[in-house]
């Protein structure tokens, strides 16, 4: 039996890998952090019969309640995760396994990994409608990439969308797939009608360096990108402070932010309610936008999610608020569950890799659905 | 040089084709009918010049002013189907055609084949929640089927999809085929809720044999089927006759039957507001299915279309019409152009099968969005 | 249950299809002629239980040893052709079937469409180094196509490959699909080297007509296409005409006439031992190709086949030892079978499309082995 | 103008990147190594002009003439790599590029990433004839994973292919990936033939450390492995030291090991001539052998390669040397080009992924033809 995590967001100690009866592991700390969820591993096992995996240290991650009715996603081609047999038994989380064949992987959501994303922005930036800007380095060295599709004009509406500034949420990235998908088919009328009145600009991977070292919710050096929106550095966060200078520099008029939730069952928005500029016209396009999504997707919905901010009591060092309040405009965090989606469950994928694409693609119904009303 | 149409739908007759400045054809009629304007052939040709294509009889037939504006679409591959130069100066319709290949195929709309269709119906059938039932045959002996998409169940709603009564509009079937794909996908949140709570009856094909014969209106012996609503025979018209048995047994709580036209640049509905039953009830279900299809795809429009039946006189020989009177139900006649949809207007492709086909995808979330109040 | 063959190359006679214990059907005969051999039809049937089809007419067909260890193809999909329980008791082929799905089709060898054929013209047309050459009409009106792979340059060797003279006899067209994929890869190594020094003429359906009419051997009007290679007409067989004539205008240096043999279960060639100008060139060459063709694919043997024409006896009305003689070249009769390769068993699939491809496509390595030698 | 090698297999110093015209790069060399001649980096670009990239240290690369006559690869979606405007002056390499896209990336042959590389092994051991064995760690931690096709049985022959000993030898992997991809198929009857006689042992990539560090020939320490197969150790050459303890555990009849050749430009063998036991018996088997991969595969010629050893001259710590020894059986180093093949010379791609792929699937004919007579 042997159990590796070396290789791209992998993450687990081996605490011991004799016993299939008895298999015990621990997940790594993010760097310079004290946050862990995110796993990723790899169990090869020449044993035809139950395997009970024990995750030891889940006590202590950084959302505890995450692991209450969670289940483990598994792949045996790195294509096809699919959730399996897990409790939390309020100390450890304990996965059972029956092989169907000898190697399988493990982790916390379907990873997404930093040759995906590096593939993502070729294939993306082939289209005519789309450039590809290099924004800057983060500080392991990656770049700071950002799709721009979309022709800039006079009038036109600049619509800003950021995924995984938690690296470990890479439902974030399927999302942005889905919604780049079509965002580039040339015959899709969604996407073309939105191109006419305005120009997306796409960061799909915030934190590209806690993305390959499997962190959860930090960068490099451990620091949370998303609180670092009101004095970001180049020191501590030039993932944030790059993107930032594109956002002065050009723009914003709407603003999705895309995370997952460990703990709410269910996809969700929070809006900007306790900015201080928000206002009715802001209040209105907020409604706009939720009635529009429900039309949309089924996957949505409007009860379970976060408490409303009061007025004036945001966390302007949020991404969604910081650029809500500068911006004067439509901004949202975008929340989806690493659990399941209780509006609509699906007990062999749970909320999926799948089902965020298709999140994303149909998010930008809505998106056309206010697009006109943004200024 | 030479022209054919044995094949699959194929309709020409050549008149002369030797001089490449001065190809001239004609569209044969539907047999036992006067009708005509659906053309598909295949050209071959060694000549690397222009290639001046007439069509010689098209003031004759069925809708002149369809050829009005409308550009013919062609393939080189069979599979992408692009729009060509094309005139009509009152008399004629003129292609203008350079060849970049020596072969190549020219129709009225992007053909569906009968081997399509066969495909088609076994690949969905395989589906755990599809289900193939054969009704019995066409006059040339052909199966009549139909897919039965969800499990039927206490206080499910029935939903009827019909296509192409009128076997030259084809971009009826590919618009079928995009719902289907959608229905038939395990993850997509659309397709799950609405099975949750209706049952789909869908006949990708209501006039296989017109479809294979190459004719525009009517099916083997001639017999417009779209006004054989009220009293189908298993000798005039078995392909309603049968569909309407079954309608009979199942019920039906909503209808969409989906058509092309040649003369509107857009693509539209036609309610119900002229049968007797016609009432408040009925008025508000239209609206909110036009709504909801506004928001879920870019290409409705509710501008253009047909005159409104004034109360009560509605031609009850129609689909729509005869269904919406006799399980006093929800029903609409859908109608997608020939030409292009001159609200999102494509040089390159016009109206088109990819676009039909998403229109069909999309066509489901304004379905969703009423089921719940049909009845 | 409803049995229908009333489709592309369908073929059955339904005499009694109420009892799924007791289905009767009977192959019809070519048209004006006796031969029968050949069916297709699919059955739809609600009954989950075992279906016994007795097909009652299959003594007097053309070839009734080769019902002997057959197993009839069957299909869900249309795609994926697989071998069903089949049993020739000397007087009925009985299939026994227990559905898992509704509908399903059955035939004496894997389909080949006259849709895909159009496909694969048109297709492999768009390769620079291919064109569409049109020869003529057949009887029916279709088009007898031709394919030219390769620029004619003074030196190189003119090699021909015609199939499915005898319609039934799908596995030819299958054939050549694999070997046009590999001929049309400008990746291929093969490929490159061949078309270095040879252009191939390749005739994928040598009868279409018969093809799309469900028949076992003959053309539209009942005449055995390769008995006419000496006396061709247009009235009787312009298929052999045209290509004949062909031949004649380019000449040919090497020749495979591809087939499918019911009785012998094996792959062979058939060479021209018995035509006049046979001599140890040709016999030297009839041995390299059989020794590569060995070499590179192990479906190939040398063993089983028809016994070779005495010195002066070959029967030249027959395509490949008319060719033979006629361009004093290497000549060749392909036979694959309808039943399974014994040298290779497949208890699955038998011989199968997929295997037919793939041999087509190694044929190539042993065509290539033997080019430089063909003048 | 940002030039970035942070990602898998990356390598490359930027010097100087502001003037388009004088771009100034250079090449790392391998960790604790001397040797450097693997590069692969990416450019992105704003200026619409013409780009001169020189890697100013090439002519202290482990391999200076292979710079000869070489053109480096370049690719826009990290698929399809191409050939690019590449001249050695002698002191630097100088690729000239015209950007046709804002995004390029360059390297001295496609590169394959241990992503591939992990997802081959998933997709692989998927099939029921195909085992993933996990022999242990590398000084990375990384796993070194083998592929066991077929089911040992009693007088099965015991195949060995190993890849990539050398890291920046790319086309190895490729060359294995093509070879796997056939032997899987199981309507394949080259395949079947072989799994009938044979198991294969596969080593797909036999140093995933230097694959991921960027490295041209040595393992995480600077271990050249092709030199350490005499005495290998678990500190120095664990991936050696692994595979040659399961090679005496069952046995070896035949082997290949696959590398790149940086001078040549062909493919070609190194036989074991110099190894003390050489004798008729494994002098004929290689005859055999290098005759079968002949007719298989045109790519292949026998005229250009490495001096042959001397009776007894032969370095066994040389991985092929070694094993012909050991097992006194069939073993050579195949060498493919970093150039192109000029037996069958390609502009737009020389040698490449593709090639080497098809190269690896026919050379399984030629292991067939010799499969049967290796004991
Ligand atoms: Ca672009
Ligand atoms: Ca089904
Ligand atoms: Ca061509
Ligand atoms: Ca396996």
């Amino acid at each position: 039996m042997k159990i590796t995590s070396q290789f791209d967001s992998g993450n687990i100690e081996v605490i011991s890998a004799t016993d299939p009866a008895d298999i015990r592991l621990a997940i790594r700390k993010d760097n310079q952090s004290d946050f862990y969820q995110w796993f990723h591993f790899r169990l090869n096992t020449p044993h035809i019969e139950a395997h009970t995996i024990k995750i030891t240290n889940v006590n202590g991650s950084a959302y505890p309640d995450g692991w209450k009715d969670y289940q483990a996603v598994a792949s045996y081609d790195r294509e096809n995760w699919f959730r399996v047999d897990t409790e939390y038994n309020g100390k450890e989380l304990v996965i059972t396994h029956y092989p169907e064949a000898e190697s399988i992987y493990f982790a916390y959501f379907a990873p997404y990994s930093y040759e995906q994303h590096l593939d993502l922005l070729q294939q993306a930036h082939l289209h005519d409608r789309c450039q590809l800007v290099e924004l800057g380095d983060t500080l392991d060295g990656r770049d700071m990439s950002l799709l721009v599709i979309g022709e800039p004009a006079e009038g036109k509406r600049n619509i800003w969308i950021t995924a995984r500034q938690h690296p470990g949420e890479t439902m974030a990235e399927w999302f942005v797939e889905g919604l780049l998908d079509r965002l580039l088919d040339d015959e899709d009328a969604v996407a073309r009608s939105l191109l006419d009145e305005a120009v997306f600009y796409v960061v799909p991977n915030m934190n590209p360096d806690g993305s390959v070292r499997g962190h959860l919710r930090t960068n490099a050096i451990g620091v949370n990108l998303n609180r670092e929106w009101q004095t970001p550095s180049m020191e501590k966060s030039p993932e944030v402070y790059l993107v930032r200078e594109k956002m002065m520099q050009v723009g914003v008029d709407m603003y999705l932010d895309v995370h997952g939730d460990e703990n709410i069952p269910y996809n969700f928005l929070a809006g900007s309610e306790g900015v201080p500029c928000f206002d009715e016209r802001m209040s209105a396009l907020e409604q706009s936008f939720r009635a529009a999504l429900l039309t949309a997707s089924p996957e949505f919905q409007n009860e379970h999610g976060y408490e409303v901010d009061a007025p004036g009591k945001a966390n302007l060092t949020v991404a969604s608020n910081w650029v809500a309040e500068q911006f004067n405009c439509l901004a949202f965090t975008l929340e989806m569950p690493f659990k399941d989606n209780d509006k609509l469950p699906d007990e062999l994928y749970g909320w999926s890799d799948v089902r965020s694409m298709k999140f994303g693609r149909d998010s930008l119904t809505a998106i056309l659905a206010v697009a006109g009303s943004l200024r």
